[in-house]
């Protein structure tokens, strides 16, 4: 499931971290400086982490990869910048507008690689708005073509994982799964997928959390027959003998867990087409589980899982194998997608990364409705560590 | 005070009237259709209010002059947009992307005017990001010369109210002049601005409201002597004969209120000066609602309250004096600004539109203080009618 960005900002202490490893990337692709041009209406995704939020007129906030940070905003939020004690520097202007502030500052500085948030494939990267662009290349004119995509600055920032922001994934993975556990009861013959839907909503707000995803589609019921898709549910009956999906994750203080899992329904035989369909995920999920390391190419962790669902005669499953999890539930990131240019671009061209954390969630579909085993997992500096339980039974109810 | 759009979508029934201004706008300005064209991690800021919210890939909502409405989504989120009921047709893609389709229906349509959300001036009309519009730009190979800015659809979208919305903002203005009352006791002589702004912080929660613009930063205090800005206090302590102004406004069900309040604290004389600040101020606002009318552009308001500032030898406030207000503090429309090229652009050269609702607020600034009556009415065929209760003396506190 892929989603907007949660909105609460990354903690000082994690983000005073992040800036080496942004740093670091600005070093490797020859980046001086990376601007984040934004203003109210639309603001910048990473704005907020930026500390740079709410803010009214057009604002800039100039990362250096000595690690300097200025502000340039409107007069009247020089102070509230000053007051978040991020920026080293903030610039305020009045009826002159942002652009001969900027200019000054380019100027001095110099700069020859310039990353701005415009990114072809990735819409939390790509937070420069086609009027705020116009503006800026007017304002910086000399300095235009030394624009580059700050795609991979925007992933160090918000894909790689400190140690302490893995726990609170793991805290949002272990309430999710403690739901999970609890919704057992209510997937039962005679109920609706949308009571279901309803079930896991009351334990969510019991436990002061909120959904991963937009709360009308989290968790999505989907029961045997019905097309998958993004959605809550299809307002269908559970009979006996139904095999029955479940998509879900919770959001807990700002981190975010995404997991399926599958269920068959009363006392009767599992059908064994059913079972080779649980078989056959399980065995894409641990496929590509095998090929996830640091360095090795998105697609290629897709194409092993998705090897063995084409293998076994299912149809290629529509979408990707996994995707970045932590701060909002689709992450930007390298995408585990396949090589389908139109739809995933260069996403699934960058290498996996240490202090990633991934979905795993190949699906195996047919007549009898649609398998997946999603489960969340850190890359290691060796391999890959499992988060959530990985389900290795179908699940019976009812 | 000027903030980031609120989140909640605009009821199904005013979203089919404004529809209406919608097409009508289209008509007048020659634009077949109007392209809003959103994906995950970043969203168009109108996707929300279009019925087309927390989508994952590229996603197009086409609306027709002649009212019909057309998505092109990924395959997996057809049925989602289906069951929100307000497109016409729907249209899904997989791994060929979102370009076929499009690229089929433009040059089925064969639109002269193609309006697309890029705009200059307008934050929450420029949701087109740069990533995105190089994307459009491709597909529709051979119609991009056709595009157009759709500020002035947003605008129908978002500024003009049906009269089931002003009743929301009245609410929302009641609900604020509640809290400004019971406010007044918390002024007093001892007391730090900051205990003011948590004041009011815990009344919004009482009544279940929210703030009308960033928490932090609503309501504002300022106490005399410190800099105007926007900020929610600057941590001062309040002593007898102080000129205090707050600035505040809360949401009530998607719909907001934006006032400011001033005060004297203490038994003590009013000084002529502060009386004279504040009479300045009345005189500026009562200019400026007796300019604002149907046709009258932005700036000729603004100009009217400038004026009595100035020659009263004030300072010129280095902010506009009002704006659009309804479903977000700061709505797009016209500015009633100056006409600061580099700082407003072209939004103070449209003209004011019956049925908008907007602050009046000019600044009168001396050492002593900021004096501001920012009061809210609303644009009626032949004038204005005032919503929020007009403050006509000096509060005495303390």
């Amino acid at each position: 499931m892929r989603v907007k960005l949660d909105k609460s900002p990354i903690r000082m202490e994690f983000l005073r971290k992040k800036l080496k490893w942004i740093q670091q990337a600005m070093r490797e692709q020859e980046i001086d400086i990376w601007i984040t041009f934004t203003r109210e209406g639309n603001e910048d995704p990473l704005a907020q982490d930026l500390r740079f939020s709410d803010l009214t007129w057009r604002s800039a906030a100039i990362i250096d990869q000595d690690g300097t940070k200025t502000a340039i905003v409107g007069s009247l939020e020089v102070e509230t910048i000053k007051q978040s004690k991020f920026y080293d520097n903030v610039v305020g202007y009045t009826s002159e507008g942002a652009a001969p502030k900027l200019k000054q500052i380019i100027a001095n500085r110099k700069p020859k690689g310039i990353a701005v948030n415009t990114s072809y494939d990735e819409g939390a990267a790509d937070g420069l708005t086609s009027g705020m662009e116009m503006y800026l290349k007017r304002a910086l004119k000399g300095y235009s073509r030394r624009f580059v995509s700050g795609e991979d600055l925007a992933i160090a920032l918000r894909a790689r994982l400190v140690p302490e922001e893995v726990e609170l994934v793991k805290k949002a993975i272990f309430e999710c799964e403690k739901i999970y556990d609890a919704i057992e009861d209510a997937i039962k013959p005679g109920k609706k997928d949308k009571y279901v839907h309803q079930f896991a909503h009351k334990l969510v707000a019991e436990k002061g959390l909120s959904t991963a995803w937009a709360y009308d589609r989290c968790p999505s019921v989907n029961v045997a027959g019905n097309p998958m898709g993004h959605i809550g549910y299809h307002n269908t009956t559970i009979r006996n003998g139904d095999f029955v999906k479940l998509d879900f994750g919770v959001n807990y203080e700002g981190y975010c867990s995404d997991i399926q899992r599958v269920y068959f329904v009363g006392p009767g035989n599992i059908p064994n087409s059913v079972k080779r369909m649980f078989e056959t995920a399980r065995a894409a999920n641990d496929a590509a589980l095998a090929a996830l390391k640091p360095g090795t190419m998105g697609y290629k962790v897709d194409g092993a899982g998705r090897k063995v669902v084409v293998k076994r005669g299912y149809a290629e499953y529509k979408h990707a194998l996994g995707h970045v999890l932590g701060r909002s539930t689709h992450e930007i990131g390298p995408l585990l997608g396949p090589r389908w240019p139109n739809r995933y671009g260069k996403q699934v061209e960058k290498p996996v990364q240490k202090d990633m954390v991934f979905t795993i969630e190949p699906s195996v579909t047919s007549k009898l409705g649609t398998c997946n085993l999603e489960q969340d997992v850190l890359v290691t500096a060796s391999g890959y560590q499992q988060l959530s339980k990985p389900q290795e039974d179908i699940i019976r109810v009812g």
